[in-house]
């Protein structure tokens, strides 16, 4: 029951295609584009003999006919939303994975394989402002009052723009996350990091997921003419924000390994050529696979930006926007996916996620673990980015082996 | 024939209240505001008795009708449009003053006196990218090819947009300014710096202005995922463009006294906040009253950036948008302002001017002055701009004094 690399090159190609603007995959969640590549697989999932739901939080799932909805099965899926001008495999290859174990079952005749194919919404974070978005309302970590609070760039919020593709809060939670529905969850991601690239491996057990937290910082400086204005009497808040990004580049490389500091988004105001900046937004993105860390560095970020704002008279706002721990994965479910990588792929790597993914918000409540397949030169989050078909399809074969030989 | 404090603060009150946003003066060149603001003027004009014509590049013109307008009169005027979020007086005071000139001298119905009121359009650059557009277009510097590659937020270029203003490309040659038909130019601005202010000065007579370099500067990294890819494999964009900023600043501090160097504007690509910057747009402002600590400058402008850029791997372009030099002001014509100012105010101060005005474009063309009046604190180019309106009066009742005595 051989896993097809020329389906599963088709089914990244044919939602490539799908994309707001060309050069690049830009499907912000509840897009045209991002709905027609919901319809794309869930159309491939049905020819595969399955029938597919979209939970009140707007994760679609698919699981083989024949099995009831409340039968214990194998959960995977990833998501198909992107970046702004993001890459054609972040998300995408988690997908048509498990898709293509439906259709290798479907095709061969054997039993339904137990499993079903999700695909989380908003996983990104980038549409409104909030990552891992549909898992966490999924499991009941987002209310119907939070999902109302976050917009997208139109000004609508989750529930607003989620309507037309079926999000129903009322149904919240009667329709979440039940874990006797599941075996466990296997995520099939890119690695979106040079490692496994550099290090010519095709295949990775990912054992932790590196913990995130995430602000929005706002410097308010004095708005004055470029030109009349000496550089004693200045409150530029632009200044300011430089010295804080290039204090947050060096709080990441002392902190300690496998930390990374990111600021990521600007906004200056008025922005214009000849005003001296009155009012600078960023936001800053931490991770480390290590708790401690996370909690050393929240302080020192905090620390950091005070200290380049007080020095230079600009008064300054942080407020933290999300707070995801470090997550292990489930050890037992680990060595299960170890040996059949060492079967299928020959490779015994392990890896620990430096992005975080919806695996994480899921591993608390069930036995989850993931996947890596490489990321040529680590570029992620680009129209560059690339992973082998081959590989891919090498996790979908190791996913088969786990749903089919694993069973309880 | 006293100049009226209550009706240049009735002017100053009814222009500030043409505005496209609440909170600030906002008047992009050829905006409804702006616009409104106009015919304000041009009403307030035809009342004291002028005729009025808006020239082939969009400057409109009054003068008393008794007046040809070939008769070589005192020009006097400067600029209504606005950078976003401006105040109430930058610009405003220079038009209201020669305006309430036309009024005193109506009012106390004596013989016509030989001012032309002007009012330059697109002075700021903020609406077309390019200052003193309308100086620049009226004396012959800018060809219609030119005033097509400039183009608003909206995308129009300066003759699209101005077409419903009366800009009149091709009568651009034979409406051009002509140095025949004036006697010299006083510009009335306020200050824009703390200098008056703090000195309590109420009127200066400006004796140059400084030179001004534009820069647009693009630097290329690579995006990629801001949780997967270590400190050490990044290409951050706006992590370089921090180390420019403050580069600049430092150069600023450390070229002459009297420089000032702004990044004003930045933009950043893709711009989200778990993305790694892959490209950022900057503006530089460059102003010095010193030609020689211009073209020094110039140079180490372009080391610093690429020194920078260089060493973390980041490419850059730089592109000179502005480059205007040092400018002296019209000897003999300051000394017959000094004269007015210590008589009418008591003041016998100077300034030099860190701002370029519409003065320093014609200045090469006719004897060319300025007044400055106080800036409160030196705030400008922010909604909190404040100056007196009874020194702004002052400044009328000396330009009132020079074109009522200092006839040829």
């Amino acid at each position: 029951m051989p896993a097809s690399v020329d389906r599963i090159r088709s089914d990244i190609e044919a939602i490539a295609r799908f994309t707001e603007t060309p050069g690049g995959a830009d499907r912000p969640t509840f897009s045209p584009a991002w709905r027609e590549a919901r319809d794309y697989v869930i159309d491939q999932a049905r020819r595969a003999g399955c029938k597919v739901r979209v939970d009140a939080a707007g994760n679609a799932h698919a699981r083989p006919d024949s099995i009831a909805w409340e039968t214990p099965v194998w959960l995977s899926g990833s998501h198909i939303d992107s970046v702004p001008r993001g890459g054609n495999y972040d998300g995408v290859a988690g997908v048509v994975a498990p898709l293509e174990v439906l259709r290798a079952a479907e095709e061969a005749g054997t039993t339904a394989p137990p499993v079903e194919l999700i695909i989380f919404a908003e996983e990104e974070g980038t549409t409104f402002g909030l990552g891992m978005l549909g898992s966490r309302a999924w499991v009941g970590d987002l209310s119907e009052t939070r999902l109302a609070a976050v917009r997208n760039a139109k000004g609508e919020n989750y529930i607003e723009a989620g309507a037309a593709h079926d999000v129903r809060p009322s149904l919240l939670l009667e329709d979440a996350f039940n874990a006797r529905h599941y075996l466990g969850l296997v995520e099939v991601h890119i690695e979106q990091g040079p490692g496994m690239w550099n290090a010519e491996v095709p295949l990775a057990v990912v054992t932790a997921i590196a913990g995130r937290k995430q602000y929005r910082v706002k410097l308010s400086g004095v708005a004055n003419h470029a030109g009349s204005t000496s550089m004693a009497d200045r409150k530029d808040a632009l200044a300011a924000a430089a010295v804080c990004i290039l204090q947050l580049e060096g709080l990441a490389n002392g902190l300690a390994d496998g930390t990374v500091i990111t600021v990521g988004r600007i906004e200056c105001r008025p922005n214009a050529i000849n005003v001296i900046p009155a009012c600078v937004e960023f936001t800053i993105d931490f991770r480390s696979p290590s708790n401690d860390v996370l909690t050393e560095g929240d302080a020192q970020i905090r620390q950091r930006v005070a200290q380049a704002c007080d020095r230079r008279g600009i008064a300054h706002a942080i407020e933290k926007s999300e707070d995801a721990p470090a997550v292990q994965m489930d050890a037992d479910l680990c060595a299960k996916l170890s040996r059949a990588c060492a079967e299928v792929a020959k490779s015994t790597a392990t890896a620990v996620s430096g992005a975080l993914h919806d695996a994480a918000i899921l591993a608390p409540r069930l036995p989850a673990a993931m996947l890596f397949v490489p990321s040529k030169d680590g570029i992620s989050h680009n129209p560059a980015e690339f992973s082998r078909v081959e590989d891919i399809a090498l996790a979908a074969q190791v996913l088969l082996k786990l749903v089919t030989e694993a069973r309880p």
